[in-house]
């Protein structure tokens, strides 16, 4: 059986934040062939509306702590707002987009982070990805546009790391596909000296993401990102590289995460 | 051969506005048996969130006029907020279902309103709706929940009536499906005498109708939810029906439109 090959492509919050670079990132995602899925979280945007609503929100190793009223500001502003002009904007360019949240058709299922050392609020991890239904989306020449809301299948929306999200989307569809996994945002790629944009590291091992872990260049939401790159190598995703949307079309330096 | 029976399923403001009634609604939607899609708008949420964030908004015969920022609260609430809801809400008691906005897959394709005497602003006419998504869609067991948000597939969402848009698919899918259109609100139909609940009409045709419009007894948001069920009617649409949700799966009095 000939397998079909996948890109999963994640985009930055600074990307988004960015209405010219967002539409540069768009045009660039439209270009790639084959069949594609596009993961996306949130950036500033949530925390500038939860302000105007007087709503503050903490964010503790790169993750926000999700109280009620933030979780509500979650589900506006990823599944709408952003979600909505992300896939309004494809569609102008001949993408046929479809947007999903963790909720619809069950896209996304996961379980409230249990209390330990930190209360995360509603926050879920995975347990399940429909791949069914992305599986039928993408045969029919649907390109899915995924947001990072899950909920636990019991009316809870929970908020869910779009970095996680996009591993989990291409591990669970690696059965069905060649899967290459795309961590883009502002940057070519992880830095090896912090602030030089020309540092980019081409090839990332384990060992070396340690040390650089343990030197404090890599730090806050760069480590989670990181271990979902090497999590997702682990569960049969082909190829994870981190970097400007441009490397998965040309020769642009960027970070290749190898185990 | 044999036509499938399709409920589409308008549901009130007022309904979305509580959660409890909105829980004991979604209830009885689940029972609705054969294919079914809902409809929603807004309600007073939006209006609510506008107020919080000092955005306002005026309503000119039971349509709201949408500016730039009145349109984004729309796309947040609409989209985000109540579809999510309404579509975890649907998973928890086992209804498969999915939310769409109109530009998920091309749903509601739709032509900004020109300015003639009022300006609505970013106010779409519907101009297509993809029924091959929603069959597809169906025909693998989804529900779709359709919030009322369109686009120009130029890139511009664009705020469209909810009523309209359940006329829209019901006879847009009137051509694969026997197709039952419901509008289901707080009250048990159309009623003879303002404020007296039990005066509820039990067949309305367009003189009747007429008659009504001109006592002033049917008028604001009524007129164009009245006006799009006999536009239903005449093109295609085999039943369409105004009152609870209950009138679907009991005897309850409802208002029935007839031509």
């Amino acid at each position: 059986m000939i397998r079909n090959k996948l890109s999963v492509i994640k985009v930055g919050g600074n990307i988004i934040d960015n209405e010219k670079q967002l539409k540069l990132f768009l045009n660039n995602f439209k270009k790639i062939s084959g069949l594609k899925i596009l993961v996306h979280g949130g950036g500033k945007i949530a925390t500038k509306i939860s302000k105007k609503l007087k709503i503050n929100s903490e964010i503790i190793d790169g993750r926000r702590i999700t109280d009620k009223s933030t979780l509500d500001i979650i589900a506006m502003v990823y599944a709408g707002k952003i979600n909505k002009n992300i896939v309004s904007n494809l569609q102008s360019i001949n993408c046929n987009a479809i947007g999903l949240s963790g909720p619809d058709g069950n896209t996304i299922e996961a379980k409230k982070r249990p209390i330990k050392k930190i209360n995360y609020g509603f926050v879920g991890d995975i347990t399940k990805i429909n791949m069914e239904l992305l599986v039928l989306l993408l045969n029919n020449e649907y390109t899915p546009v995924i947001c990072s809301l899950s909920h636990d299948k019991k009316g809870q929306l929970l908020n869910t790391n779009a970095d996680t999200i996009a591993a989990s989307v291409a591990i669970s569809l690696s059965i069905n596909y060649d899967v290459n996994l795309f961590y883009c945002f502002e940057k070519n790629g992880v830095l090896d000296l912090i602030g030089d944009k020309k540092s980019v590291i081409n090839h990332l091992d384990y060992i070396g993401y340690t040390k650089l872990k343990q030197k404090g260049v890599i730090d806050g939401g760069m480590v989670p990102k990181i271990d979902n790159c090497f999590d997702a190598l682990k569960n049969g995703v082909k190829i994870v590289k981190i970097g400007s949307i441009k490397m998965i079309n040309s020769n642009i330096p960027h970070t290749k995460i190898v185990i």
